[in-house]
């Protein structure tokens, strides 16, 4: 059983509103065990809401639909659905009583424009709407396909978030599973970080090569971050999960230096447990991430349990001033060098009073670049209890991308250092 | 003339990329005059996209594709192209040479995964990928429609989102401009910060009533941020664009305190550029915003020149030992406060030696609020050369959220002192 979902909304069509519906309903179908053939998103007219219906129904077997039925004027979805589905809109009681009690709950008075909300598609099964006034539709339609068993389900929701996400948790997700016991499904994500896409798919060829059929595997790439992406699909729940992880558990073998976790796992946050649990104190020292690794590491909650601060040494003089570096070594090796991050990170260990520091000092560009240090050249040092060391790296020539390419490296090389 | 944006990629139908892509296309083609008919987001198979293309070409005479396009090996993309427009891969002695000159930048040799980008379809024109691999193609195709003119054009892009963002940038949208001719459209978006969008809707409710009806008014909102884009279509480009200035500045008449400028004006560029002219640096302190607000003004290219670094104080100990504060003022107040906030910004003054501080101490939570100080509250001080004040805030219960209006309601601060 395949499933399509319809967006309805001009706000999508022109980026005013990014479709995160519909990779709401996409997560949860997949995590449901259902297949998500295609998303489909309209604008709101008579014309592409027939069309989009017809087309969607004769690719699957189950068509949900958001949005185009809130209480202003220019919703013409629900007539069209009454057109598509051979019915009419009637007043429904009990959904009037709803639209009435969700104003009381506010305060307000029903207005003619929400009286309209109660009038429904007669052949339709109502959802009810715990916290909103348009109620869901699920209708269901004999469509022409060769070899489809049964008719096929539409369901229409509204469009607001939260209202489309109570519906489908309470209602139509366990409504599907009751009637297509879905196969299951078996989704792990690997975390790498350090690699590139095509280099890692050299190094995991011949692994690839011989996955087994039930198994799928997806790069998904990021700046400084490539996502390998296993999913399995069978009628054994416990075999199909024993599958994925025996498979992840061959390819982390192939490319262990560059993994630092799983599915929604961020580096950030991973370093912070680790230093909870050594009990250690984190400060940075960064030049041009500029601020950016600590912003990474202070987005996660609780982090000033481990987090103490930084100094963002933009200037040479605050490099000096704050940082203890001697002027001699910014003149001999110049700023990007081994021996200016070296001494930034023993200068914030000491003035900062922490455990570990990063330090950073590189050239994210667009300007600063030379034929021996061109744009992309960044020096991270780390300075743990034990040590300091440094590495060189080569980024790239966008500014932003070097900087937050820098930023996952260097907080990598940090949890490498705390392993 | 429509368009219609396919995306192609198995990770956006299970939700686990948000489709920005889509929007970001939706946005800027609708911003060059383009109609945006429909979005369709597929799997990566060779049906789905066979049929894709077909209904697409039928529905629109542009076909604007993204994804699955990359070195690896789950892309069959390519070969299914060939296929809808009878064509074959061959080897692109041209292309070949933009993936060394990639890959040599890098510093890497190309690999045979690599060394296959440079097959492409003969029968298309290839777009030059100046940030990656992959390159772009333009087909056009014989589809029969009744009545629709000339072939069906069909591009295909990376679906690397910055890739894809210069492709279209520098190549499509042109081309599509000088082919379709699209009705003059303009547009003047009007920054505004510290202000909720319902209150702005209210100010402005008898100004947005009396628009003229070939302007349209789009309210939209980011943390800390609404932006309001007024819209003009016509046939005569000078008279559509006095027509929206006209209506612009009388727009600001009524909001002229929330406004900080217009278009894509960011307030750490603007804040950059009073700096500048002012001859005058810039340094921060912040606490809760945790090395945001460092981010968002390194993120500037330049920035160097008037920015020197900040002093991150997540920890008290920080808060006294790098900027002076006295343990008596946190012990009094509390580090959230009007008085550790001035101190930090006095401290910040003196030790990075800079003529402009910004300084914040908040609540981001989820933890550490009090009844008192609920999440939330934030004090943020701006020291000058001639003096220091500050002011108390009040955000959300979002982490997130709060470190992200603090930080633009700072800079905000910043530029009113600086003017």
């Amino acid at each position: 059983m395949n499933i399509e979902i319809i967006n309805i909304g001009d706000e999508l069509l022109i980026g005013q509103v990014v479709n995160t519906n519909a990779s709401w309903m996409g997560e949860q179908l997949s995590l449901s065990g259902f297949k998500v053939q295609q998303f489909t998103i309209i604008g709101d007219t008579r014309e592409q809401i027939l069309d989009a219906l017809w087309k969607a129904g004769e690719r699957c077997e189950v068509v949900l639909i958001s949005g185009g039925i809130g209480p202003t004027k220019d919703d013409i979805t629900k007539t069209t659905l009454c057109d598509f589905f051979g019915t009419r809109l009637v007043f429904n009681e009990e959904a009037y009583k709803d639209v009435e009690s969700v104003f009381a709950r506010r305060g307000y008075q029903v207005t003619e424009l929400n009286r309209q909300q109660a009038y429904l598609p007669e052949d339709c099964t109502g959802i009810p709407n715990k916290l909103g006034t348009a109620r869901g539709m699920w209708f269901e339609k004999d469509i022409p396909v060769p070899g489809r068993k049964g008719k096929t389900v539409y369901v229409s929701m509204p469009g607001v978030p939260f209202e489309m996400q109570a519906m489908m948790k309470e209602y139509i997700i366990p409504e599907l599973k009751k009637r297509f016991h879905p196969k299951s499904i078996y989704h792990k994500t690997i975390m790498t970080q350090g690699i590139g896409e095509s280099f890692l798919a050299t190094l995991i060829e011949e692994w690839e090569n011989n996955l087994p059929p039930a198994i799928r595997l997806a790069y998904l790439p990021q700046p400084g971050i490539v996502r390998l992406r296993l999913t399995g699909t069978g009628d054994d729940e416990t075999e199909i999960l024993d599958l994925v992880e025996k498979q992840a558990d061959k390819l982390s073998l192939l490319i262990s230096e560059y993994i630092f976790g799983e599915d929604d796992d961020r580096l950030e946050a991973i370093v912070g447990k680790l230093l909870l649990e050594k009990n250690c104190s984190l400060g940075t020292a960064e030049s041009c991430t500029g601020g950016y690794i600590a912003h990474l590491l202070t987005s996660v909650p609780g982090s000033s349990a481990y987090y103490k601060g930084s100094i963002i040494a933009y200037d040479n003089g605050i490099k000096e001033q704050m940082l203890g570096i001697m002027p001699e070594t910014i003149d001999e090796y110049g700023a990007v060098s081994s021996e200016v991050a070296t001494e930034m990170a023993i200068g914030a260990q000491t003035n900062l009073n922490v455990d570990y520091v990063i330090a950073v000092s590189g050239i994210a560009g667009p300007d600063g670049g030379t034929k021996e240090k061109p744009i992309g050249t960044t020096w991270i040092a780390i300075a743990t209890p034990e040590e300091v060391f440094s590495k060189q790296f080569l980024f790239g020539d966008s500014r932003d991308r070097n900087i937050r390419r820098a930023a996952l490296q260097a907080l990598n090389m940090l949890r490498k250092s705390l392993l």
